[in-house]
């Protein structure tokens, strides 16, 4: 432990200099490796040594105002939307990111509006925006971020938006292939689940509706039912479960699946006799539910294909297409 | 949908300059309220007009240049190893500082050595850094975040770190809360579940350490137990189980809890007769499990004492302390 307790002042590029004995914009030129200045082997030696001495660590906005870009790519989330399934993806991510140079940072804001986000995110001037929810990015949003600089423009989206390189993400289909399996398997009143969580009615929305379209294809209904991820909400939903008449629900995930699953069993609701379940997300608890849940496993692209898709819209403009999300029915047996 | 499908240009403040009909510095002083120019009400709304209708965003690291700091509160982890408890708390710390006028952003990068930590943080010249994950702190590496302009440095650790606000979450308490109820419980043979996913490493190592310090002044043993968060590992331990000895678990959190538990389960091991287990966090999955679960609620100081804390420190250089985080233990069915 430093016995010198003293609260050291901020170290800017001026001290540097002073001690290498070169002007600011030397300092400048060797640190920032801007192109097109001629520094001599042993002065960059001094400045080097006089930042290292100084413990002197540059502005990467300052070298992003230079080299007029930055090596940031920021991802809009907020953490707790991120469900389990997709949090180790984001960390893979993250270091594939890290692989080709880019520092990868969550950003936090919640917008109501898609261009309060853009120009939020904007003011940041990252290289690249890589939006897992990219249904609300909008054109305008695109365009204000491009005239910012922004380079790499890549969102999951259901549709292709003017401007973004889209993953597609098609959440109806989610809701479509667990009603699809549900009303093969003989149910006619489907629940879906909507998650009562902040940040997850943009997800929920379109797997209601994408149940919704199968269901009118069919001889089958769909009735939306709230739920709150804690157990007295999920008890009071069970309590009033055989008023509503339904012999079939999807659950929006496994976590929410295995809340209702217990929460009917204690009222003593036999699933799947009495209720199909249908959860997604494929998660370890999943399987270890009694009985062990069925869901909808989403097949992501890689992380790998993300990066490089992000690294070559950053550097050329485009990109190669990226394979879509797909989601799979994995039967087990709560349906 | 625009039928102009041209990608648009970058704006820069020079096309702002071009279109108010002022010099480029102007523009920075209206845009950026620089202190200590005076600006005509009329060339103010002139300029303001110019940004609007050109789609101009300053840029913030630039006003952060100017004015010395960012409004950037960086927070370092990796959203996986962010549990589940913790990731709503999170969520509400970001919309706290938000109150404040803060952007809160996720940086995801992993680092060996707390320096090169200190030094790609400090790249991004935040106003304040907040670490949940606080131990790997060091003098150094603040010196490195104050040298660099950073203000306001908030970590939860063990023990207080020279130059930074120090928030308690000392984890070998958590170990030792769990361990103390065990023994109390008629358990001597302990096995402490040491998780096999990144990140979690340094926070399992002192929850262990804690239960052995415990167990140290009994008569009862501790032995670490690798699993990872998968069914076939589970699996595994679950049967070489009765060739351990052990008549009691702490399974780092509620999810290794439930996993266990399960895999214990289904190959006849009676919980709590044969094992009696504990697992942390309080999640809502802890009620849920048959028998429900023993666990170790975590109460944490508010997101608004912290961020009132974080503009505390960055606004004067000191702040008040924070409450430590608090093990508390919930008995139910498992012990």
């Amino acid at each position: 432990m430093a016995k010198d307790t003293h609260v050291p002042a901020s170290i800017t590029s001026a001290d540097v200099a002073r001690l290498a004995g070169v002007s600011r914009a030397t300092v400048s030129f060797v640190l920032n490796d801007t192109q097109g200045h001629r520094v001599s082997a042993s002065t960059r030696a001094r400045v080097l040594d006089a930042a290292k001495q100084l413990g002197y660590v540059p502005h990467a906005a300052a070298r992003s105002l230079r080299a007029g870009r930055s090596n940031l790519v920021l991802m809009p989330a907020s953490i707790s939307a991120v469900g389990r399934l997709v949090s180790d993806w984001v960390d893979d991510l993250h270091s594939e990111l890290d692989r080709y140079g880019y520092t990868a940072v969550l950003h936090a804001g919640r917008f109501a509006d898609p261009l309060d986000a853009a120009r939020a995110w904007a003011e940041l001037r990252p290289a690249a925006v890589v939006a897992l929810d990219g249904d609300r990015f909008t054109p305008r949003a695109a365009e204000v971020l491009t005239r910012a600089g922004v380079r790499g423009l890549l969102a999951f989206a259901s549709h292709p938006v003017e401007g973004v390189h889209t993953v597609g993400f098609d959440h109806t289909r989610i809701g479509a292939t667990a009603a699809e399996h549900l009303i093969a398997r003989g149910r006619s009143r489907i629940g879906v689940v909507m998650p009562q969580e902040r940040g997850l009615g943009t997800l929920a929305a379109p797997r209601l509706a994408g149940a919704e379209s199968v269901a009118a294809r069919h001889m089958a209904t769909v009735t939306p039912v709230e739920l709150s991820y804690t157990r007295e909400s999920a008890s009071a939903l069970a309590r009033r479960w055989r008023g509503l008449g339904l012999d079939a629900a999807f659950t929006y995930n496994d976590e929410y699946a295995a809340l209702l699953l217990h929460a009917l069993q204690a009222e003593g609701i036999v699933v799947p006799d009495e209720v199909a379940l249908v959860g997604c997300d494929d998660l370890v608890l999943a399987t270890l539910q009694q009985p062990a849940l069925s869901t909808v496993r989403l097949d992501m692209p890689t992380p790998a294909q993300i990066a490089d898709a992000v690294h070559e819209l950053v550097e050329t403009g485009t990109a190669k297409p990226v394979p879509a999300v797909n989601p799979v029915l994995i039967q087990r047996r709560t349906s």
